[in-house]
């Protein structure tokens, strides 16, 4: 029961960027459950990864890789092959060198990536079985198979697609992401990948990334739940026949910051769109913060206290939640007879209390939308944060109550 | 569904100290819903309160007149008088100035306590209607009575009583708490009312309060929201025929400060087993910190992780999700090479991954269990917190989602 997410819309191939499907039955026979993607020769990678301490074997070896050349993209579900210690090391690389044998490329330029249940060995065996079918299958048409073969608890794919002209020549930006619960990025979310035809240098790919990271996937929350296994990867194929980017390319390197901010911004929102029993999308405002962290601190306090998850739920505009978590947010000498609530455009809280002019059927009426911004007004300064969360269910439990069975 | 809580166990009565129990009809006509209490003239009277900014009407008037002389505590259930600014303080003072005259003493020394919704105006004449028959009903024997009478979301009362004797006197320690949703004290829970027939200055009992519930009540968590109305008070009120116990009473001293402690862990984890839609008692242990924070950091970050939470609802030993909190804690410089995790006397994770003793039956028979301990050995030092919390069910969720309905 996604919310305001769709089918798939087009997603524009990239030159110098194929992907390829196969289905080595990890979890469960035939479910498409490998996905490997290449990279034209030449091409500039960054990545983003969890700040978690016990980030997953792949996830390890990928951070160090992406600094050489990188080639293949090697992903499986089923199996985050974390908390697995040395021997989930060995397996990860174990299942890139098989990979880099069949394609005849440096076993150092296949990077890996695994999402799924944490703690079980990776079943190696399974997946190197299905490296050739997933090889034979590499077109850059394949965009939505991918989306679609690195879900787990997903119920519909993501992705998102851009393109502008420069100098008479259109340039694509193309990503996919999977991710419904453990869903609280710190750097970028489990999984987004993300390519342009664009030629970027890869310093400046990394800035472009980190910056679309910071604003999108690291501003969505499901359960506060920060992943080992998060990771997003953006690729640069060069295959435009147009100059390298750098920081001083000015309007294109402007254009192109946008349309990757863009799709990681969709498909990032489209993880919370798509989140563990989700029923509402949540945009929680916090204006007029003294510092960012502190707007962080109470966005995250709103966005996380299941009292006011599951008040969405119920539809039922039971302000005084929101207030008590902006009183728990630990903001230092915070002056509550400044601070406003509205949701959406109706003054819920004035001055710290209720406002005179709020009557329960406005905020019931707000409260019936699927789509919903709470927006907090500080009155101690000038900055700003947005987050995006979603409503806590009865089927949020129920999924995770029963994954693994 | 409480978690071993059983009927409540013999509270005995507190020379000097009387509680009435009336019906004013708040949120339903016939509920028990308005508690006094009445101190013996010269009782000492110690309060701890919440942290949280938006801290309701009758704390902020019971925080400043705790300081002076108290004769008198009046609590209400079914509205908090939380987020209702000016107009708040003004219906608090005036129950208690309302219950001061039909008592015939200063109205500064009656304390208001509230707890229900927030953010509703207080129904001022609905609670002086009912101060008469609160008043007539005063009596020592009546906590049984007043543990129901403050009860709102709890399904079961809870109180505690303890004895002991020094030099051939009884001295009795006797304490009653609700709450059982909106939990993460932060001072102290709402609410929690103890007497003790003791005589104590009140510094020393400050401290001993203080003392007890940073052990007790400030220990536990349900969801990790801590309320507006947060109050505990410890009333002495030295009718028992001994000296005044001071730091220096030695034995007699300890002794009460063991009885105190103990009444207040009794009461404090009552609340967890009554938690909203509990189905497990959990006790997470974090040993071998460096400091106690980054114990509470960890401790906390596996109390409040909705997919443990729903994990040990569906006794399900999925140990990953535990690793996954503990490394996103945001303890500086983790060396997760070096975690233990243990699920009662089960090691389930050694050196930071899965035990190699370690099978899915172990685990599940543990997690089988109603009382679940959840040790986290981090091998930085010596330094250990405990915490307590329960599960998140599909209770829970109904629970909040139709609060106001």
């Amino acid at each position: 029961m996604a919310v305001g997410l769709g089918p798939l819309s087009a997603l524009h191939p990239v030159a110098g960027f194929e992907l390829g499907i196969a289905s080595a039955g990890i979890k469960r026979p035939g479910r498409k459950d490998v996905v490997v993607m290449r990279c034209a020769e030449g091409s500039s990678v960054a990545g983003v990864f969890t700040l978690n301490s016990f980030c997953a074997a792949p996830v390890t070896l990928a951070k160090k890789r992406v600094l050489g050349p990188v080639r293949y993209l090697l992903t499986n579900t089923g199996n985050a092959n974390a908390g697995t210690g040395e021997s989930g090391l060995e397996n990860a690389a174990r299942t890139c060198a098989r990979l880099a044998e069949l394609a005849g490329v440096d076993e150092q330029s296949v990077l890996p990536f695994s999402t799924g249940v944490i703690g079980e060995p990776l079943p190696v065996e399974k997946i190197e079985g299905a490296l050739q079918a997933a090889l034979d299958n590499l077109s850059e048409n394949n965009w939505a198979d991918a989306a679609t073969g690195i879900m787990t608890t997903d119920t519909l794919p993501k992705g998102a697609s851009r393109q502008f002209v420069h100098e008479g020549v259109t340039v694509t930006v193309t990503g996919i992401s999977k991710g419904a619960g453990m869903i609280k990025p710190n750097m970028a979310t489990m999984l987004g990948y993300i390519a342009t035809d664009a030629k970027v240098a890869q310093g400046v790919l990394q800035d472009l990334l980190r910056d679309a990271a910071n604003k999108s996937f690291n501003r969505i929350t499901i359960d506060g739940d920060t992943s080992t296994n998060d990771c997003c990867m953006l690729v640069a194929t060069g295959k435009v026949e147009l100059d390298e980017i750098t920081q001083a390319s000015g309007a294109y390197f402007a254009a192109l910051k946008q349309a990757v901010f863009e799709v990681c911004m969709e498909v990032a929102q489209a993880i919370v769109r798509d989140g563990e029993g989700a029923t509402k999308f949540v945009t929680v405002v916090v204006n007029g913060g003294a510092t960012h962290q502190e707007c962080l601190d109470v966005g995250y306090a709103v966005a996380h206290s299941p009292l006011i998850k599951t008040a969405l739920f119920a539809s039922d505009p039971n302000w005084g939640r929101i207030l008590a978590a902006v009183g728990r947010a630990g903001v230092a000498q915070l002056d509550v007879s400044k601070i406003d609530v509205f949701l959406g455009d109706i003054c819920i809280a004035s001055k710290g209390c209720r406002a005179e002019t709020y009557t329960e059927e406005q905020g019931a009426a707000v409260m019936a939308e699927e789509e919903i911004t709470i927006r907090i007004e500080l009155g101690r300064g000038a900055t700003s944060e947005t987050i995006w969360t979603t409503d806590l269910s009865h089927e949020y439990v129920k999924i995770n109550a029963e994954y693994r069975t």
